[in-house]
Formats: structure tokens, sequence, C-alpha cells
């Protein structure tokens, strides 16, 4: 292997678990100063949590909604070229032609947008006397798979809920992806039970890293998030992982590892495809 | 509900972590043995091990191959009988035109062979000093998805590295299979990486029951399995597991949970059809 793949092989990603607050610019200007705190640590891309401009709530959708490009994507953008640094936005709540998005913008090291992903699968559950919640009260869902290119790898993106689909990271990986990030606030219920087992078992099913940054726990908002912002290898092993507090965690992205497992239990060539198949019903946005 | 109706919402499920050895009349005896305790115990379905009449390992499956029926399978269909259960019967050597299969057979309560299922995705491992396994250098592959109906629920059969396969149990879950089992041997590597990690993934996605039946652990063998026989609920969680050692352990399986569950976390009404999908390239076998 040539010293330059060899470089390629092997990146640094940091997982912001922001504490998000009720006032917009503090969570910007937050965000940004996390930014380049985890640059500074030779992260080569940063991954924030889903609405990390905004309280989660589909009372505030509204209010903190805001077009893309817009303040929000802007202190993105800036994050991202004043630090060369791939920026993985969290989302937002997105506002456009008078209906609302949940929305994860992704920008390249020069600054420029290369990615939006729209939450395709709407927050709606009902576990009686434990949490209650429907996005689709505010919310529009998306309606395309969304994956970016890097000089490390292609990286596929959903936001939270969406990683509940396994279909979503079977294409993904299936199209060559071996990052996984989701963007997520699960709750105080549904995250001790299933935040970590999921993000395990898409990463083991499809031999992919997989990462998701949570919002810092706030017990006093309306909406409690879970916090533990992880990392897990595609052997499907945590190796990183936050607590419930605000902070930078980081993973060294490790693609000759990944294609050692990919040899050692072969799952990719064995699959059947004589007998089963998962496809996309539509090409990608980019 | 009517009292019938909420009679087969419920029922028990033992699974027999057998001691496997070399001497297969005393497998057999045992296993028989062990059916007859679980019947007494109230269950209406009794899962065994993958390779519960041989030692598993490829210098074994000719010489302890049979033909079906044979004599182990008449041994599985007579304690489905006697004990008036449904006996999803592991897994055997089957023989079968010169070539050899992993084969789980499953009898009915009257002792009627209702299901043959051979192993899809042969066991072809490699992980450098750890564990090499090659199962295709003695057996052929099957070429069929294989589920049942009972009073209970529709039961979708893999066998162990099938377990692997997002995709058989997502086709299972599809055509309306509310149980899965999985007779399976993992080893000493994969067992404590990956064993309860793929079932509780595959029981979580679904959101289906999941079981998972293995021999008891051997450390003279020339392949140690994990054991620690499980079996999982629709939330994910781990609700019956083995040690090591010979064991029955039970589990009651609660259609009405896990359509609680299913109306909870509506993924199965909130997939995106227009999006992707999982697709069976055949009619399964009967």
């Amino acid at each position: 292997m040539s010293t330059l793949a060899k470089t390629m092989s092997k990146f640094r990603l940091a997982v912001i678990q922001l504490q998000v607050t009720a006032v917009k610019a503090d969570n910007l200007s937050r965000a940004r100063r996390l930014v380049n705190q985890a640059a500074a640590q030779g992260s080569q891309m940063v991954l924030l949590p889903e609405c990390f401009n905004s309280p989660y709530g589909t009372s505030f959708f509204s209010s903190y909604g805001e077009r893309i490009p817009g303040e929000s994507t802007q202190v993105l953008s800036e994050a991202a070229k004043e630090n060369k640094v791939y920026v993985v936005g969290g989302s937002i709540p997105e506002e456009d032609g008078g209906k609302l998005y949940n929305s994860c913008t992704v920008f390249g090291p020069d600054g420029e947008m290369i990615l939006k992903h729209r939450k395709i699968h709407l927050f709606d559950i009902d576990v009686p006397g434990k949490i209650r919640f429907q996005e689709s009260e505010t919310l529009s869902p998306g309606s395309s798979l969304s994956m970016f290119e890097t000089p490390f790898c292609k990286v596929g993106v959903g936001i939270c809920y969406d990683m509940r689909f396994a279909e979503l990271a079977q294409i993904y990986s299936r199209k060559g992806c071996q990052l996984l990030v989701y963007p997520g606030a699960f709750n105080m219920t549904t995250g001790p039970a299933h935040w970590e087992l999921l993000q395990r078992g898409r990463a083991l099913d499809n031999q992919v890293y997989v990462a998701t940054a949570s919002p810092a726990r706030d017990e006093t908002a309306s909406y409690v998030a879970w916090g533990h912002s992880t990392v897990v290898n595609p052997w499907g092993e945590v190796i990183s992982k936050a607590g419930a507090e605000e902070d930078v965690i980081y993973a060294d992205i490790d693609l000759q590892y990944l294609a050692d497992i990919r040899q050692q239990i072969p799952i990719t060539a064995q699959r059947r495809h004589d007998l089963y198949t998962v496809t996309a019903a539509q090409e990608e946005s980019s």
C-alpha cells in the first residue's frame, strides 16, 4: 500500500455532544467553538447532533426553523472552511415552501454544502406512560437517501428515527458507504433500551463504522435526550462513547481494519442474491 | 378477545441446550428425554440445537450424516407425537444424492414432518489466530427460505450463520412470522462478540421473538460451542438465557405483547416502501 493510500485509509472523526439551549445564538457559537476544538485535535470530520440549533420538540420547530442556506448553515459552512474539515451538521428545522423538515446539511473542507438530508422516517411513537411524540404534527418527511463522498470513504446519512429502519443502512452499505452517521436524540425510554443496540446492529450487519451524535442531556427540557453519543466499529464494538454531559468524543476510523473484518467474516460476498435482495427504489440525492 | 384467541396468543417455548457427545445414540436418547421434560413443564414448542446428533466439525458430518427420514428424525417425530408438541429439531448432517447438508426438520404434534430447512449460508470464516472454519469443504448449501404455521403464530427457521444475514429475518417477518428460531453453534470468538447482539438486533429490527439453541459447551471438543441459548422479545430484551452447561430454558411467547410493541413503535407501518424494498427471489419451501 502506498503512503498516500495508507494515509487515506485512516481518519479521525469527532462527535460533538452539544448542550442545546433555548438561545439559538448560543447554540451556534458553542457548536462553532467545539468544531474548532475538534479540528485542533486532528479531526478530519466533525459530527453535530440532531436539532443542534433548537430545543427538540414540535412546539419549537416552527420558531427555530430556517431556510437553507440560512443563519445556522452559514455557521457550519464557515466552521468547515476555517478548519478545513468535513462538517456533518447534525440537523436543524428547515423551512421550505411553507413546510418544515428535519434536515442535515454536510459541508466540505472548502465550506461548500455537499449534501442535504431530510429525515425520511418521522418520529411518531406512543409508548403509554413513557413517551409519546408525533413529529408528523409539524414536520414533513424527506424522500431521498443521502450519501456523500470524501477522500477517505463514502458516508451514508440518516437522522435519529431513520436508524430504526435497517434497509437504509443496508442500501448505503451496498452502495459503498463505510461509515454511517446518525445525528439523533433518543429519549430516556428508548435511549437505554435501543440506542446502542441499533448502532451495534447496523455496524455488525453491514460491517461498517456507525457514529451517532446526540444533544447533551438536559433534565429541565420538555424532551430529555439520552445523550451517549457513540462510535461503533465494523466488529460491532463500541469504540468511543460520551456520557450524558456536553462532550467531544473522538474515534479513528480505520478502513483497513474494516477491510480485514470483511475478509475474515465475508458476509458481503456470501449473501444469497439468488434468494433475496434489498433494493433502493430511486437514486440517491447528492 | 375470545378465550380461545387469548389462549392462542401465548405459548411456552422450551430451548434445549444439549450436551452433544461423540456417541450418537446417547445424543438421541438425551434429546428425547429432555423433550419429554420440556413438555412436562407445559411447553408447546421445543427447540433443539444445531448438529444435535453429532459433534460439530467437517470431519464428523459424513460419518454422522443420515438420510431424512432416518434414525435421528424418527426420534424427533416420536418425541413430538408422544408429547403432542412442535419439535424444531435443531439440525443434523443430512445425506442426499451424494451431498451433505446441514438440515433442520420440524415436526408437528402429530409426529408428521412439516418442514425441512437446509442451511442457506455456509459457515466459512477465517479470523487469524482465533477461528477458521469452512463448512463448504464438506457441506452443500440449501436454497430455500423456510417457514411453518402453528395455531399460535408463523415461525421462520434459520441455522446458525444464517442469522448473520438480516435479509432472511426481514423476509420472514414481512411474510408474517412472529417468532424466528436459529439452532446455532457459535464459538468462543464469535460467541461473546456477536451471538446475543445478532439475536437482539433481529428481534428489535423486526419486532419479533427470536430464539437460539446452542449445544452445551464442551471444552474438550475440536470446536468449542459458546452455549448461551437465548430467547429475545420484540423490544430487544433477553428474556431467557442459558449458561454454558446442558440446560432447558423456557420463555412464554406473548403475541399480544408483540402486537402492543408494534403499535407503540409502528415501524412496520412506517417503512418507506417508496424508497426501498426487501424481497424474496422465490417462494418459500414448506
